[in-house]
């Protein structure tokens, strides 16, 4: 496989993995990856002018996200990462088609840590309005023999974005959405997995929301463990000890504003952003 | 003035009219435009796969809307309606400048109806995040002799978008949003001018969370007004009676899903939407 031997032949040095999502939530995943794969090199791509994925159609984030794709890949990234669930949904198979290195999204290890949590089988999802409407989770749990329930959220997003990430309205609508997601035949359901990667900041909060019994899966986590496993089979640990040891190259682009990036990003990463690069996709 | 003599060249038949918003709010605008000139075409054009624009940067959102206008106006509008507060606060100048027909916004209207509204000459203005850090209210109501406090409410695009223009989360947002516009020096303002054009669906909940005394001023209907009186002035009614009796004609484009816009869409015209066309700005 050509994209195999595109990372066995830089396994001499750190390899750089690319991380995409339309925003600021895909920082949720590059937390996750930076403390379980800290030897690696990342650039992000925030595809922040055209925000939000979630309420928009197959065919625009499809061809949004293969655009994002290439431009992380001619940046030197040896394995891309599709850090939003949105575009994971929509478009994995078309980024994966045009793309030369290993390509990794967020909804298979999302579902293969539903299948190593639920005991009974029964799922609940939740989502954007695009995720979940593309039923992309449903089908995987489905494949591996889980029930699913799938549920669109569409104002958890704007609520993260505001900050509300505590606040007694961001409770109220958690708790309206997940009534119904958990009425009928899945109040028994016993995971809930997080399928938007803004979802993470709010994990304390939904928390104190579903019932005792269940347990939460963060896909941000999950998807972090399914690239450390790749990376380990395609880039045997053969570095000199030194390189390995520094800390990570971060470098992030955004199609938006600069400074706001910088800004909102923090809240996502959990700390300062600096060497961010505006991009024009048009140019 | 060329773009005078465009629109006189075309008295004898209906003028048609082209409207622009980042997605569906500007069809507020077109509803109260369709009220007032019934003897007009028009042309909508919501450029919803790259909405909202409310948080994005100003380079971005103007090129955005330079780009619908010259589309709107390419498809024959001999007026162009700015239908959305953020394009106008952040392009107009830069729409007019490359335009060949008139070209109205949203902000000049709802600053004059603020003025025949306000009796103190203090207003709150309410917005999305772009429109309020542009301060293009706060600039046209000071030019005005009014004082004007500003206050963005990101949520409540989002939240007229999932349907809760009369939910219980909705009236608790606004309240929280007003009591911080309305606190200190301005809890004597006596209008509050609704600055997106997403708002006029939130009109009965925001007269029951705002005091008494307070008067709501739409700028969709200043707008219309605005357009009207324009309009007048560059083509006197001349066309052919029967020709003017006719129902207008309205032709819609939007750069994501057709059935979305359709579905969505109602909900802001307050009726059905045919005859939708997809546009892909990059073609």
């Amino acid at each position: 496989m050509s994209s195999e031997r595109g990372l066995a032949q830089s396994s001499a040095r750190r390899p750089t993995i690319g991380v995409f999502d339309s925003g600021f939530g895909g920082l949720t995943v590059l937390k996750a990856l930076l403390q379980l794969i800290p030897e690696a090199d990342y650039c992000y791509f925030g595809d922040t002018a055209r925000l939000p994925y979630g309420s928009k159609s197959v065919e625009t984030v499809a061809r949004y996200a293969v655009e994002a794709a290439h431009y992380l890949e001619s940046h030197g990234a040896q394995m891309l990462v599709i850090a939003c669930n949105t575009a994971t949904a929509l478009a994995l198979e078309r980024i994966r088609s045009g793309a030369h290195v290993p390509v990794v999204g967020v909804i298979e290890p999302g579902a293969e840590a539903a299948v190593a949590s639920s005991k009974n089988q029964k799922v609940v999802v939740i989502g954007t309005e695009a995720t979940i409407s593309s039923h992309a989770y449903r089908i995987a749990l489905e494949a591996r023999h889980l029930q699913a329930r799938e549920k669109a959220c569409p104002l958890l997003v704007p609520l993260v974005e505001e900050g509300w990430v505590e606040h007694s309205v961001t409770e109220q609508v958690a708790r309206i959405y997940l009534e119904e997601a958990f009425a009928d035949g899945f109040s028994d359901a016993d995971t809930l997995v997080l399928g938007c990667t803004h979802y993470p900041l709010l994990k304390p909060l939904l928390r104190r929301v579903v019932p005792e019994h269940v347990s939460i899966v963060d896909s941000a986590e999950s998807t972090a463990r399914a690239v450390a496993s790749q990376l380990e089979r395609l880039v045997p640990s053969t570095g000199a000890a030194e390189e390995r040891r520094r800390l990570p190259r971060l470098q992030f682009f955004a199609t938006d504003s600069v400074e706001k990036f910088r800004r909102l990003g923090e809240r996502f990463l959990g700390h300062a952003i600096e060497n961010v690069q505006h991009v024009d996709l048009k140019e």
